[in-house]
């Protein structure tokens, strides 16, 4: 299989995550990728019209995409147990990775704001508006996170990489005072070799 | 079931269409909201941290989130064959929702830059970008468009939501002439009872 990778980007890792939860990370040729939202990389769109990572191809030429689909691919091709059956611990679950990637996505927005723009198009508000959705996230997770327990499945693995990417990217944002417990649960989950081996560079 | 509804949103109508597919819109009591990247709406963040819609609360008080999850919940929860089954139709159907979302996400935000910011602030190459993706996005269509048959699922749906919201927010852009097939397939697909329901307002 070949992933579209970027060492970098929060998505990949969460396919990168499962992957070494299935152990089979391995199996993964890593094409170098540069995904940008103006200038776009043409060796992504060739097979994924977004141009975006993560983008698998499969052996036999399948292409997919995005990291929620390859995730799910993933679990149900190597035998894993991430993703529940259809059933109310499936919906609460997807729920969670909905929510894990919203943050995630607005983190990134955020990040684009002074990462891409030209600096007098900047405009607080949108960084503002965005890591407000990060924070909402963050206070929501500090009452379920001590509900998690030992879970590892789609949606801890979701919230793990979104809080990753949060302090990759934003290290000056300090939501450990404010959310102990979501702090004491993402200290732990971080200690997994899955974790350990995908920290984000870039 | 409650809904957090906006008439104007394409993630909304994608539950919507999947919903009167199934027969059941008018088991939704519609919610009103005002969802914003910057002017957050408190009314949806009491449910989900991220104050987007669309926001489905089950009657039981479960509370589900984005319209990927919703739409799939809908689909199991009442007899759907919206969603194939693990294996290859379901990961291909799978990557076209993941397509057309990144398209109508992509359109949403090239509409946020002049719609959410002040002028001083609006970046042309940003509209370019994200319209770009709309536009490889309908290219591949356009391959894909003729094998598409009578095929009614979440991935023809989301991509009659993905083209309307592009129709009713750029109407100045002409896709049509260069996407032949792809114009084709939307206008017999937009003839569905489902999809004459739900037109875009706002």
């Amino acid at each position: 299989m070949k992933l579209h990778f970027s060492a970098g980007s929060p998505f990949v890792r969460k396919c990168m995550v499962v992957a070494h939860e299935l152990g089979i990370a391995d199996r993964f040729e890593l094409l170098p990728a540069a995904a940008h939202p103006v200038k776009r990389d043409a060796r992504i769109i060739e097979s994924n019209p977004l141009g975006q990572v993560p983008t698998l191809t499969c052996d036999d030429g399948t292409v997919l995409y995005d990291s929620r689909v390859i995730c799910e691919y993933l679990d149900a091709e190597f035998g894993g147990a991430l993703f529940p059956a259809a059933g109310p611990a499936r919906w609460r679950c997807l729920t969670e990775v909905a929510l894990a990637d919203g943050m995630t996505g607005a983190a990134l927005l955020a990040r684009y704001e002074t990462a891409a723009r030209p600096a007098p198009t900047q405009w607080p508000d949108w960084i503002d508006g965005q890591l407000a959705k990060v924070h909402s996230g963050i206070a929501w997770l500090d009452h379920a996170a001590p509900g998690f327990g030992d879970r590892v499945d789609i949606g801890t693995i979701a919230f793990g990489c979104a809080l990753g990417y949060v302090d990759f990217r934003f290290p000056q944002v300090d939501w450990r005072a404010a959310s102990p417990a979501t702090a004491q649960w993402f200290a732990r989950f971080s200690e997994r070799p899955s974790m350990q081996q995908t920290v984000p560079k870039g």
